[in-house]
């Protein structure tokens, strides 16, 4: 919030509209002035926003004679959702470098296990042989797709707000604004319209969700009547509290705690869409909390997903044995399943192919 | 389904796995046979899959010659979800239709009453003066917004699926089919990889959400106290059982009521796709009546708002009315609002040149 | 609906609102009347509610003389509320029915398979030994638990709602209504004030949530990896489009289809609480087809949760060979489970003990 | 979690299983000794549980001596299940009592306003005169009902978990811990069965909503236009940082913006249901985070709701003015409105008798 102000204080000195040392003191204040977080969030309820009494501590800062000059011509709104979007913006940055070295670790995993075969399950059932690769390449393409759609969201669609107390500002702030955070500029102020809120929340739920689905194909590959593979981990990771002789697979157990949360936040924030006038009495402020949790948990799942990724272990000797038992059944592929895999390499090839350059 | 068979098909006989006679029996089979979808949909119990009892009743259509030529090299899955997404294809065109149309009469109402002045409201209180046009430009970029991402999936996201049983099906057959039926062509077949349902999900909760928003305001200016919009309707709409005085706003209701139930299903759809190996044991199964139920909501929603939109009339004397209240209260900008409008006058030129070419 | 009218008609002549023979006219014309759901469907657009054109259906069928008797006093969400109650007291008979026999299958189970011993799992990894009778005891508590929770709101929560246009209607025509409907007499009319939806579809959702857990057990037990348990079934069932020798579990599968659309439907009938005044613009009609799904999927889920259960089979002798990997990994428990059951057999006799009544 | 470590210690003392000054020295450290959550919460991670790191600085407190007895028979979701519900058993005691203050203050409100008129609106729109008691009557009856179903699921439902590894510890430890925590003894213990669970996020939900529902109707009644209540407020509250003549409802968009984000949590504790075997591979630990979500969000909304309530300002000349034009439309109800309020009379005597004894 202190860097919207800070960028708004900027902005309105190139526009004319304040004098340039008050922009400095602003600016200066924004970057190196004391605010205690806790007494703002408590003084933050007599007004349900905390812009007030941020803005009072600042223009406190900076003195009497700068202090008109604070927040000129913005609305808490303009601030909130600009700092919202800037903090989204940056925790984005190791979310998507997570996801990408976790698409990454899968490309590798598709490579080197081309014709590795394995059990292809279909309802938890033995069907047909498949590569381990292929399944590989299944997660590289769902990662690197959701990281794409979350990327271009993180380019495209997060936008600073600048449009004063009813959104009818003209645009010239904004655009400043926006160039100083290396946020989008908006056509019209958003206030109420939460397109682009849905759009970041939505792409979040679709990378946590693939996610999750590598981290529950883990969790049962890894269970013990599998064993196709294991989470290789520092020392005494995966230990239980009761039961020496286990090895948890903690990474995949984490991403798949963070994935389940996901969903039910999404649906807050496409719920509260449906937000009042100008400026919504609820439904906006429920954003809040909503969206900092969203970008937490998939930023867990991310650096989780990655270092489950990364260190996945794979034991083709045992897809093998999994193998014999459908021969065993008497399906024919399963006895020669490097016969059927030719389609597999073709695919995995494409799917390396389709990568984005990085 | 049947398209998909037909199309299958089609595609097969080209690559030259099945002869042109085969193919062209089966295409005529699904165009102009006789399918009890009651008793398929009963049969359907015994394997948790439609596509079984679909496939035996199209192989004795077409007779025991041509049996072994249906469904060739497809699992149940490929039909399926390349049927959904068939039928989303087809779903958005009047979906979009109408989100498009609700955008063009939101057009107009931006620009008719650009310099029509009304109260803002935040928090549902009075704030300053805006002008009802820079509300439906607001109204306008939204649905243009959620709009245009909606039309980008539907025209790069809805891809066929042709694996096989496993996944591993090289992808020349999917490539065909997917010309075939105008969806797009996946770098690999997607069974358990749900990325593309999401993304079509969350294109489809922002829009209506976008449209929930649109509506809540109108119910809130058409409340008898605010009065400064209604619904323009066909005689006797919106009446009410127990009270002859009233009008009902009934496409606002009604779009409120499609969009409220949006946000579950999407969360579904993205809790969903923690989806097993090769093709999920329910989680699959699950999406099903959930997207039917979906694009059903979504295009009501939209048809809704086309007509809500297109239908509202705008009462510029109660806007002045509520303003006089304000001005009275003591708010300058209240007493004089035109001279207030210039920054809206230049948003709305803004929003209505960023619209998409029709 | 018709019932509704029929109940209310049957009411207004007790208390002396209508003539006896109005009644009776309006009674049998519900119970013999001739009504086309498609129709009134059509109609119901023009006002958002259907009760308007189904009273005008209705008055026409009793004729002029006894028209202005119907619907008396009564506004359409008094039809509507009431119907929605007397559907799911209707719709939960079956389904508590089902509920309770899938939990009195798991009290056989739990029973035969007291000392039966088997992996305990956890974080799918092998842990200690249990007994699968344990398993299925956890299995019935949790069936048991949840069926009694609904059934008390089945009881005590769905009450009639007939408080006319704004709900100050008095109280003994609801009083009599309910008697009629078989349905509880509220304190108040309860119109915007959905605490008794919440209370249903929180219970439903705790239903559908535990068969799921049984169903996702049995999903797990049942892979070929496992082989702890199978679904016995007709002959025929389970069967796949492409692959012969798989034997799917389907009942299994469509409990967790079932169980996964539940989570997103309680949440929004919790978000569509925010009614406004004594009737909502959108939030109320959007209670209505989501109530209806709630209880389809729900009602399904404790179907094939019932046969599931009642159909499964158990294989002592893969559990014993899952045991012996985890006594070769070192686990002393698992070399001589039987000594370690103990606990096991009193819980299992507590939870057999625990039981309602039948 | 030392609690319950300590009450664990206590009750193997008690059943004779370790010595009673392994207990105390257990005890004490529990209550006394110095932990650090940040450095606890860091180790938790290469477990995925808190309880090994938690465990072992405990065993380090009391020294080698009496390290064997900590946690003994114990497993980590012993301690984290039961501690959860120690925490939603104390958080609920504060959120109980708001929720029922705010329901003392509904009933005075009903009682004081039995017969102050105002116009009943459906829809957003005038409907017939009704009185603002019976409006608060129904917010009473709603905030009672759901308060109720919470204080019960508190009373019977939060129950310790006790079951060692897999659940199959015999139950008198169990009993015991129960009986030092003040939380119900289960029949089983129920590590994959969260029926308790959900119960617990089901009638939180409930509460919410309808605390949601009154802050709704308080929005809408306080807007400018309607006037009929407002927030009876510390100097100061309610600013905005832009116009100085406002005056937020600040009470009431802090129950809605609490109040929206608890459906999708509930949606979350439900979806998490199907747990796997003896203990979830992340469906479990998904439960974590969001429970103490959940019983914030609710208690904040209990607390703003109690605020809302008690220092609600009600404006009868408003409501008198508001039928007037209701009058002036023909509806002869409210040209006479004292006429027409006997039933609600009649019914608010019904919701006071209907409260709980205090």
């Amino acid at each position: 919030m202190l860097d919207c102000e800070a960028a708004l204080a900027r902005a309105s000195a190139s526009e004319g509209l304040i004098p340039e040392d008050a922009a400095q003191a602003i600016v200066a204040a924004c970057t190196e002035g004391q605010f205690d977080p806790a007494v703002i969030g408590q003084q933050a309820a007599a007004s349900a926003t905390p812009v007030i009494p941020l803005v009072s501590a600042l223009r406190e800062q900076v003195g009497a004679a700068y202090a008109p000059y604070v927040h000129l011509g913005a609305t808490s709104q303009d601030i909130i959702d600009s700092a919202a979007m800037l903090i989204a913006k940056r925790a984005l940055l190791p979310l998507l470098a997570d996801a990408r070295a976790a698409a990454d670790a899968a490309a590798v995993l598709a490579d080197v296990h081309r014709v590795t075969p394995m059990a292809g399950r279909t309802l938890l059932q033995d069907a047909l042989p498949t590569s381990f690769g292929l399944r590989a390449a299944g997660w590289l393409i769902g990662i690197e797709e959701a990281a794409a759609r979350l990327a271009e969201v993180a380019a495209k669609r997060l936008a600073v707000q600048m449009g004063g107390p009813v959104g009818s500002r003209p645009p010239q702030v904004a655009a400043r604004v926006a160039a100083e955070l290396g946020l989008a500029e908006p056509t019209l102020p958003w206030q109420a319209v939460r397109v682009r809120v849905a759009e970041l929340a939505g792409a979040l739920g679709a990378l946590a969700g693939i996610l999750g689905k590598v981290a529950r194909d883990v969790t049962l590959l890894a269970a013990d009547e599998v064993g196709e593979v294991r989470e290789r981990t520092a020392s005494g990771r995966g230990g239980s509290s009761a039961m020496p002789h286990k090895q948890n697979p903690v990474a995949a157990v984490s991403v798949i705690a963070c994935a389940n949360r996901v969903p039910g936040l999404v649906a807050t924030l496409l719920a509260t869409m449906l937000q009042e006038h100008e400026r919504a009495a609820g439904s906006w402020q429920a954003e809040w909390g909503t969206l900092s949790e969203l970008l937490g948990l998939v930023g867990s799942a991310a650096a989780w997903g990655r270092e489950l990724l990364e260190g996945l272990e794979v034991v083709p000797e045992r897809m093998r044995e999994n193998l014999e038992r459908l021969a065993a059944a008497g399906v024919s592929e399963a006895a020669a399943p490097l016969d059927h895999l030719e389609g597999a390499g073709e695919l995995i090839d494409r799917a390396l192919a389709a990568r984005e350059p990085r």
